[in-house]
């Protein structure tokens, strides 16, 4: 195919390189007047700046055309400008890892999107747009979780002195347990010299407590942040 | 070795049933003067109960007789009224799946507790008292990351229908990548609407914020905290 690849500095696929792999003609471009060769156009832009970038693309579409972008903030809804002038749209974003997410307004954008993620050997998921502001909390979430186990497996380090068995403690690879009892939380919180710290250890040990139901701890936890 | 077991419900070792698959004699104790015949006594009962039991084995420890206690709480000091006596003493207590902690007094403690956990097969690492409410609290804090991991994982099975993908994202398997700007996270948070699951995104924000040094998110998040 020949693909036009427009794309700015936020840009941080490998899209490129991989349909070149792949033995695609691949072309950066600068202009949208540029496209008009083009199979395909990968729009690979600040997800701020992909409105604009559609409506200026819109202008020399024409029907046939394949048009996908990389936000994953967006479904292919945004394309709409494109898929108006009879181009085909869909969205393909980098989640995490090697797991993008794909969608698209028609089965044609989809049976197409999905054979474009299986040439390039990624492992996709469809997401309509009802389900996009979960999928961006949950990544968000997993981020944060991240922080959670730094803060876990940093005080599991010092107290064992050894990097692999606190990493496992702390990622869940051997199991924590069950939770231990208030009072036993309550002195470990109390031996916190860190603010930050311990101020993250009462608020994870309410959700903790949300999620299992242990009444006590949640009801410690909502006192020592009414406290502080 | 004649090994006397005492222990309560409270016990979630498999000691007695690895001693036993080793070659070893265990006998359960039920009074603290069957321990006459013992050259190995392990104690497994509630940790609460510890000091009581070991005032009452101390009457009837003998010199050269082995103590070892199961308590995650305490280190071998606890059982220092059975040392007196003359016997050696020493603390295993089970952390997290295969790994355990060890404790001694002396350095024929030291040695007799790692050759039975060596006999045992037994991942060990010696923790001091020093550092000993530091790996409990590390171990509450693996405990709490767990929670974060599960509201991830389950906000990303939603959006992406595939309980892999979201355990493999949430667990950081793959990398979540960085965190998102505070206009994106605010409209992911605005959009919770279970209010534990919202709270915590802020409490989690925030701290990863520190962590980071994204003072933005920082600010937004104790924002939204003072403002709930």
């Amino acid at each position: 195919m020949r693909v036009g690849y427009l794309s700015d500095e936020s840009d941080h696929t490998d899209l490129r390189e991989s349909l070149q792999d792949l033995g695609h003609t691949v072309n950066a471009v600068s202009e949208s007047a540029e496209i008009t060769d083009c199979e395909l156009v990968i729009i690979a832009v600040d997800e701020a700046r992909l409105p604009e970038y559609v409506e200026a693309l819109a202008l020399h579409a024409r029907r046939g055309q394949i048009f996908v972008h990389t936000a994953l903030s967006y479904g292919a809804q945004i394309l709409d400008p494109l898929e108006t002038t009879g181009a085909v749209v869909a969205a393909l974003a980098p989640l995490a890892g090697e797991i993008w997410v794909i969608d698209a307004l028609d089965e044609l954008g989809s049976t197409i999107i999905e054979l474009l993620a299986a040439e390039l050997g990624l492992r996709v998921f469809p997401v309509p747009d009802s389900r996009r502001q979960r999928l961006l909390a949950g990544l968000s979430f997993a981020r944060f979780a991240e922080a959670a186990r730094n803060d876990a497996a940093s005080m599991l380090l010092e107290a064992l002195g050894n990097e692999k068995a606190a990493c496992d403690i702390a990622r869940g690879v051997v199991s924590a347990g069950a939770l231990p009892g208030v009072d036993k939380l309550s002195a470990q919180h109390a031996a916190m010299a860190d603010p930050g710290l311990a101020r993250s250890f009462v608020d994870l040990a309410r959700r903790t407590a949300e999620q299992t139901g242990a009444d006590d701890i949640e009801l410690w936890a909502i006192g020592q942040d009414r406290g502080s």
